[in-house]
């Protein structure tokens, strides 16, 4: 299926959009390959895009002074990346966002994404409510980080991102749960066993 | 100062109001004293209202099946209080939202919030900024979660949170940051040294 069409199933799911929106939206967009490993984002950069997975799969990441990376976020199929924060406030990322498969994107500019807001009012309710589950999902996220045992976060893991669990491997899960790469190890073999 | 006040105050420094504005939002608020100990609300509930805290400090936390609490948000003065999750979906909350002092707060249903949002854009306009913001800070929080030590955990509360810190015991910020209480008195005992 061609890029943008992937898309359009995807948001029209979503809200009422009429083929004047879609092609509206189409206008205001590019669409881009980009191979496992390239970058859409890194760190000291400004972001310039928020993103729309079609196909393949992101990871959003910081790396520590220490040079360790944290994994906060894994976009497959039908989800968005980006660094609002930068975008908005045109300052520096301290994120980095890297293709862990060959990926195709669909990117929006700041001014790209005010002018589909503008002209496509169901596509402004459909952010609105992205933002509110973004925030649910990141207080949720939180709730986790601090209350659950390690083998309750690897069992929502697998619960919640049954397709990217099976995509990537452990240590990126035990980077993106905050728990060492050891224990994570352990508790799948243990879990295996049953 | 009167407790409503307090917030306009608060909200015309946020953006324009105009006075038939003030008096629409104050039309869909009501005020509420509270004591310390006391709650607005409580797991099992279905979360009724959006808070403001004119005065006091309320503080949300969950509560654990094995009794343990972790403490998700403090809120100050000038700053808000909700799940709005349950709020908006009607459901039971497993949050519960307490006082730490005497506390005065003001309420919106979510009737009264979706109309204040309707007759007062500047109010919506500024809601969706609050939005914006929660997220910004989450997503904050989880990167800290993740990343940072312990040392640096505390240094940034103390930093984000100078009123907050003053106010409340060394071990719900313990339970705020996902550290035991024993090695956050440790480093606030080397930090004393210094």
């Amino acid at each position: 299926m061609p890029m943008f069409e992937i898309f359009e199933t995807f948001i029209t799911a979503q809200g009422d959009f009429t083929e004047e929106d879609l092609r509206l939206l189409r206008s205001h967009t590019t669409v881009k390959k980009i191979r496992r490993k390239e970058f859409l984002l890194q760190e000291g950069e400004i972001c310039r895009y928020k993103i729309f997975v079609a196909k393949g799969l992101l990871k959003t990441y910081v790396v520590r002074h220490d040079g360790v990376e944290h994994i906060l976020r894994f976009s497959p199929e039908n989800s968005w990346a980006t660094d609002h924060e930068s975008m908005k406030t045109q300052t520096p990322t301290r994120i980095n966002i890297e293709a862990l498969e060959n990926t195709e994107v669909i990117l929006w500019t700041r001014e790209s994404l005010d002018e589909s807001c503008k002209t496509v009012p169901a596509f402004q309710t459909y952010m609105g409510r992205l933002m509110e589950n973004a925030l649910r999902i990141t207080h949720e996220r939180v709730l986790i980080n601090l209350s659950y045992t390690t083998e309750e976060k690897y069992e929502d893991f697998i619960t919640s991102f049954p397709d990217v669990f099976n995509r990537v491997p452990l240590h990126m899960v035990a980077s993106y749960l905050g728990v060492s790469r050891e224990t994570l190890s352990r508790i799948r073999h243990a879990r295996i066993k049953q």
